[in-house]
């Protein structure tokens, strides 16, 4: 009898987890597990704004496949997906094609632009380390240029970072404490550096308590960062951004970078692949599984699921996903031994803590709000902890954050 | 009565070594000495190579001036030189004119370009530190956004150096030490990257030992240094360069990163101020005077001086500018006490050896040659030698190369 073959695609934090689980439920007679990934390492999204403001090594936001995968259970297959043949039972990556009896979408997100000119052609986006080490590389190389002009363009050192969400406001407190640094560098007048915030919201870090968003704001603002709220982003150009500024204004603010970090979609293969989505995101059953597809689940980024308290999606995170990445595995334990009852998913989400850059942070910890160097330190608590989750002590040892006083 | 006013333009290895010495030739009481230098550091214009490359840091290469001046006997003055009026005895800067009695032009030299076509807007020159900077970064840049394309484009990864004479030399040999680092830091294929010498002259390092120029030639090789000799760069664009091969042929090579190292010429301020000259170089009087005035001395690669032995200039080096530096300093010193009697400069060339990277270098000391790594420690003595000469035992130790075993 052919043993059944379980398919994730994606090593992000959805995927790994549950592969890690996976490999622990199972015998190895008891089904094939195939992992597939673009990359031979995992990266930690939620670190990528450090690695974008040059602030932490993108070696050290990223760790490798092979290091926390039981390579007598799972065999990893390096390769970029690039359809998935729902009826077929098969996936189609550029190493050749895969059949699946299950499978598992875990595919993340993409950065997404609300159709809003040049922002592909003339933006940054902190998607994944590629693109973090290219930001990082383009703030830098627009220092060392500036001080190579005759005529100096101050305008070269504005960063404009579009979004003041979770990504947006973390990535602009790691700038607060890099730009500095780059100066230093770079031998360039701090005075000459700009950071500017535009946001088309009222409000920066929408759904966060306003108490510590007024925390985060007065901050970053300290830290050199202007705020435009309430002003859409229209247009990205070559060397600069119009926001509209009420009804009929609208401004251009000149920069040498733009990083748009303003919301999330998930991946297009979604859509490709004609399983019913919104923004290429699947509304996923409570079993985690693609509604009317029975072998087919949809976690992380990849998926929607509606928090019926507030009536709202849960937001992308990487808390979510690993607790799904965990659900997923013993559904699919489930159903490989023939049963049919899986277990239903409920989020546990037991705080979020948004970073300031190093030793500064807000959140909310098991309904405690905490400020400064306390929300610091659980912040690299939960960072340690996804460490922890795929790849147990050894890992956290060589990749986890601590801060030796 | 008034005291004399000494004033020395340009903190290179000429101007410095000058003003150092006459700090310690001269009383307080006898001269006023003025430094005047676009930064307030120097920076060891050898070494820029290293710098470029990304093989040193550029804080490795400078130091402060004010760590090696007697600020007691030397005013120094932080100021870029606009012009110079000899017959008004003054010279001309973004802060302020300046009278003077004894006059030192000591402003270096700057790059080449011999008319070639789109050079100047395309092409990077190792200068100065902004430029080494910008190179080092222009290159990581490249490398980082490889990594970002969806359609690969490995021209991107070419670095074309013009000029196979000393500073080319030099160059590719740190080049061909930092592109497996830079593979690695960026997750490049080594195989994708090229590294293509351009000369238009029918050999590499000219006046050079032949034999010694093909264990250079071979080394650099081997480290994937292709050589395109004898085939003139006809043209810069934004992303290639042209070089003719034979008569009528043309080659296009497709490059991320052009350097242009083929050769320099003295400062434009000498054309300015109406000094003859011969590519902004002043033929100089054995004394180390301009011809036809008494009170302007000019040394280092602003100088012209012909080997009779040979009937050619001597190459702007950094030994002869700091041999010319002692003796200009005697030579005002002397002036200053009122008499004429000048000592005449004759170069004493104690060696040359042109590195190839870390632990790599040719040359000839003391009439004798040496390749590998006795050549290479050879180089480090050289270097710690010109700041020993300038700072002392203390600058030694604090901005010298030495290599533990």
């Amino acid at each position: 009898m052919r043993k059944p073959r379980i398919v994730v695609l994606g090593a992000g934090y959805g995927g790994l987890m549950t592969v890690t689980r996976l490999q622990k439920e199972m015998g190895t007679d008891a089904a094939e597990i195939i992992l597939v990934n673009k990359n031979d390492y995992h990266y930690e999204t939620t670190w990528l704004h450090e690695a974008s403001a040059g602030t932490l090594h993108h070696d050290r936001v990223r760790y490798s496949i092979n290091d926390v995968i039981n390579r007598s259970k799972v065999n990893f297959l390096q390769a970029t997906v690039e359809d998935i043949k729902i009826e077929e039972k098969k996936v189609i990556t550029d190493q050749g094609e895969l059949e699946f009896d299950y499978l598992v979408i875990a595919l993340g997100a993409e950065a997404e632009t609300f159709g809003i000119q040049g922002l592909k052609e003339y933006a940054f986006m902190i998607s994944n380390v590629n693109s973090a080490r290219q930001i990082r590389e383009h703030i830098e190389y627009q220092f060392a240029t500036y001080k190579t002009e005759d005529e100096k363009n101050d305008e070269r050192l504005t960063i404009i970072v579009g979004g003041a969400g979770f990504t947006g406001i973390e990535f602009l407190g790691e700038l607060g404490n890099r730009i500095p640094e780059l100066c230093k560098e770079y031998d360039v007048d701090p005075k000459k550096v700009r950071i500017v915030c535009v946001e088309a919201a009222p409000m920066i870090l929408p759904g966060f308590d306003p108490e510590l968003v007024k925390y985060a704001r007065a901050k970053l603002e300290k830290k050199g960062v202007e705020f435009s709220i309430g002003t859409p982003l229209k247009e990205a150009t070559e060397n600069s951004v119009l926001i509209a500024k009420g009804e009929d204004e609208v401004e251009e603010i000149k920069a040498g970078t733009v990083v748009w970090a303003a919301g999330v979609r998930g991946n297009p293969l979604i859509e490709k692949a004609g399983i019913e989505n919104m923004r290429a995101r699947v509304k996923i059953n409570k079993d985690l599984r693609a509604p009317g597809h029975d072998n087919i689940f949809v976690i992380g980024d990849c998926s929607l699921m509606i928090n019926e308290e507030i009536n709202r999606p849960y937001p992308p995170t990487a808390q979510i996903s690993m607790q799904q990445g965990e659900v997923c595995a013993r559904n699919i334990a489930s159903l490989v031994k023939g049963s049919e009852h899986l277990e239903e998913f409920t989020p546990d989400i037991k705080g979020t803590v948004c970073s300031l850059g190093e030793d500064d942070a807000i959140g909310v910890v098991y309904g405690k709000k905490l400020t400064g160097t306390k929300a610091s330190f659980m912040k690299k608590v939960i960072d340690n902890r996804a460490l922890y989750m795929v790849g147990g002590p050894s890992l956290v040892f060589k990749k986890g954050k601590f801060k030796f006083f």
